[in-house]
């Protein structure tokens, strides 16, 4: 039985996975500074290339931050935003500034799961989203570990339920070897993992797909941040005693 | 004195321990990713090539969705649920969604344990199973660890006591060694551990047989995810240093 | 002066140890897997055929699974039983189901130390019992630890100053190197240890008296599970660095 | 889209990243002894030469002291602060002593972010403050790691939000390989982390910038601290495995 | 200034240290198994055999016991405690059983580290006592390690004040490499850590002497349990990296 | 700008550091038996033969037996405390026996870091005192270690506002490679540590100069404790990984 694909657009990345499986919930797991938003905002970029809405849910920066950062690689998405095929779900500033306001979609209580739920279905459904990025879900459960699980559920049935692809963001203590706990972990259809390791005093970028629904590369590739985004390596392994 | 086997029917598999002794209760332990749930699916479509019937007790995926994944793999339970042969106990949607309503055994309160005992002690008497699942025994006691013994006994004894061989899936975190913590451990009168680990850049599954009721290979064999499942090398021995 | 010994009658056991001291509470730790209710049971088997009667107090095990589990390797209690020279004490049915209720002995508070003190000081009356095992003590106090030494020092008392010769068996997670916790270890007369290690990609079981209040091997030794019951070969030493 | 960049100034640090870029906040991480109060005001007393506007947010010393350590190499602040261009707010002596009476910018209940960022915003519109250093934030949470990441965002969103470029400095134990936790590492735009290892006997300097928003050295670096400050070396890299 | 040394009378010891500084109390720290109880017993015996009176404060086992473990080895302390030159306090038993009846010094609540320093007050006044033991003083406070460091202060405040030089048993896991926590080592005057380790499959017995209030080897001594009691090698250095 | 300095006297030590900087609070961090308190005294004797007036506050030994520790080492400081040039603040007899009833400076309760501030400065005035030594601070904050941080700047506030030179004593754990947590090690001027380490079976002293406001050696030094006190070797630097 074949499944259907999403393209991540992430130069080299499909090349090692074949896709992400459609209506797959997939973790992007990593510590400070190794990538996640910028992969994150690249498959949604691409994916808009490709014809298919996107939505990115902000709990760590700023709406208008996450437009500028995107920019800065190259990605406007400020027409796709007016054209109805793109939509950042505020849950960073609660509605409260000024510039705020002006956001469409607006998650008022950051610490109600069950609100940001209804808020991201209105969005999928006005905007026929087809992929979707959640960054990150860890600020979610920060302070709640114990409900870890039950967030990454919820999230997953809407997402998965509503048809959309999508990636949720985890984010792990630059020591931490895990993907987020256990009830996170095996709660998603995929992880992939990003990593900065220092080795000789030189830090190296590198991921692994830990876990797809599907067949998939076994080895850890290296991967740059260039001021296109991030490109990877598929025939360069990186070989790291952990 | 002979011991009766349950053959599990997963390529090289019963070949490194002769099956599973009947009536036991095997823990079935590893992380994300390594392979838990194809498995314990695999050990249950295989029985009913044997003519035994089975059941999957889904706490980790919703009841469709563990039907669309056994199928990825040429399983197709559909006949059998309908000859009364394969049923699912559906402890995911709570009975709530649409879909769900269309599924037989339900389990409308996750958390009650009793309940759960209940609807599988009658899905067990009406078709006669003779293999069980419950993937994953983890969620039963995720943010209840004190309780993880007394769940595993309570099934137990009513798997054990209603003469099916089952398989308990453990998910342990990634970086964990052991198998679910000592409560849950030494309750299993079996313990398989599926692997994946990091040599070289380059993923390696493997499995090992820490304890069975019964003599078994005491090995850590290599073994594959294929698009037919699990399939394991009783002859490729894979030397890890933890 | 001379310390009286109880012959274990585990093959190469005795040899390395020279028996234990009579009177003495020996505690036997190790992790899943690793025999200890193989080499307790045989431990009372061997009794029963040097005229010494002995207990069983089950925790872990329903009653009718222990004899199974004896005659799978040749140990049927079951006349010895009838002779009143043999005893389960039933503390894992809670004298609930009807099996249990043909059980002799019954601890119907598993909570309870002080019932299973009471119980046991009958069993041990009736049967004029020379050696008891109490498998698993861990259950005790799994989930309330400040109470494990107290716990320890009441059976201690009961099973020293009645006489007899017993086995505390301490389960131990599989990544502990401990044998169950200070206020347990320093409690016992004696601390014999089970291992299963993986050397290799193969798992190695080895044995080390690490504590008896006499002279006995500084080694590690090399033991095997056999189809009748635990081999010890004290001249295999295991070298392993952990 | 090029990045407004501001110049440390820090000799060797602007080479290896090109400037900090404007608005950003970075998180400074590092053990006892690292020199992260030196960098914080070496960065400041930088940005006057470049007639920009500063702010030493003092947690940790008091005013008066932190005045007599910047003279220490030979940063002398007093003009500036004459002309309205350079401010130190006291959050570290609540106001009560004779010396701190003379204090412009006070912060009475060091356990309010919310009187912090009041006192912090009057004095960035004073001063039109373009650099700002809150040495240390770790000192807001510390009894309190799980409102870690809640203060930082709401310094922030002050900081970022009236355009400054600023440096949070982040405690960390001896022994901690992080910045300072989850919550807080993936808060800040930038990670630079100041480190004091022992080779063979011997104390070594060095940094490495973990995480910027602008391309940036992949390398460690090693520094030293001068009586005129800490100068970096771009062209030595420190080669440690930790 | 010369300080006043007591003699261990343990061979090889004092050739180490030359003996205990009077008054001082001295930790004496080790895993299950390493010989804390036979050094303890050993240095009283030693004691009266130098016409030095004793005490022995018995946490752990029933006074009968320790009578019996010290006969082992040839040290029967019957005729000394006739004469009043020997005295075991009963904390083991609370009074409760007849055996204990017979007892002189009984401490009634073993959680009543002021019973206890009452009756060992009494005691020491009684027999005039130079030697004093507690094995352990890990009991006083194994649930209650928030009160361990006040409990060695009042033992190290009756017992150094009323002249006596003493033994203050501190029972570490096996795994535990330090002496009983920060609160008892800086406590102590001196600290005697006793040490079974496993080296290549094989266990050694080694002894450092950490702390004392003198010179004193800075080696770790191999010493063996024989059926005399411990002997200590001064020549034979252990080398073994933990 | 010149930086007055306070030479410890100590032999080698100020050679590596050129004393330490007036007005400096300086933690002396280390294991039990690491000399830490030798170090203190000796630092507090030299300054009385340098004219300097010298306060010890003792909470971890018996005023008395301090003087007599002193005396050890040839430091007889009775005739400096009749000439009022050297006071002991007794924190740990609390008042209450005959012996302590002598003691000028006494703090009745323990636990209140108010009245040792109080006490402390009334004995600083008194004696005009150049340097202080508290022995330690951790026991200020053992069983609170939430107000550690909080402790230390009240003591630094008073010691160094006061014009002294003063060393905090911390005790850390055997195993711990810290110097007392986050909280205690930022808020020092400096930081020493001493160590005690096992190096192929022989202990080795050294200690590392692991901050002070000022430059000093980056070596880790070997030092010995001899009958006239510490002596710290300059040119024996000590290569070890720990």
């Amino acid at each position: 039985m074949m499944v259907e694909r999403v393209k991540t657009g992430v130069p080299g990345f499909d090349e090692i996975v074949g896709g992400i499986p459609k209506r797959n919930v997939v973790l992007l797991s990593g510590g400070p500074g190794t990538g996640k938003s910028i992969f994150s905002t690249q498959f949604l970029w691409n994916g808009l290339q490709m014809k298919e809405s996107g939505i990115y849910v902000a709990l760590e920066e700023h709406p208008v931050q996450v437009r500028i950062n995107m920019r800065g690689f190259g990605w406007d998405v400020r027409q796709y935003e007016q054209e109805g095929k793109f939509a950042i779900v505020d849950v960073f500033t609660a509605g409260i500034s000024e510039v705020a306001k002006r956001e469409k979609y607006v998650v008022k209580d950051p610490d109600s799961v069950e609100e940001l739920v209804d808020v991201l279905r209105t969005a999928i459904n006005d905007i026929s989203a087809g992929r979707v990025v959640v960054d990150s879900v860890s600020t979610l459960y920060l302070t709640r570990p114990s409900v870890a699980r039950s967030v990454v559920l919820q999230l997953k049935k809407v997402l998965s339920g509503m048809g959309t692809t999508s990636i949720l963001v985890s984010q792990v203590s630059m020591t931490e070897r895990g993907f987020g706990g256990p009830g996170v972990e095996h709660a998603a259809d995929g992880i992939v993992r990003l990593d900065l390791d220092e080795v000789n005093g030189e830090l190296v970028r590198s991921l692994v797909i830990w876990k797809m629904s599907t067949s998939h590369s076994m080895k850890r590739h290296v991967f740059e941040i260039t001021d296109k985004g991030i490109v990877v390596y598929p025939d360069k392994v990186f070989k790291y005693s952990r």
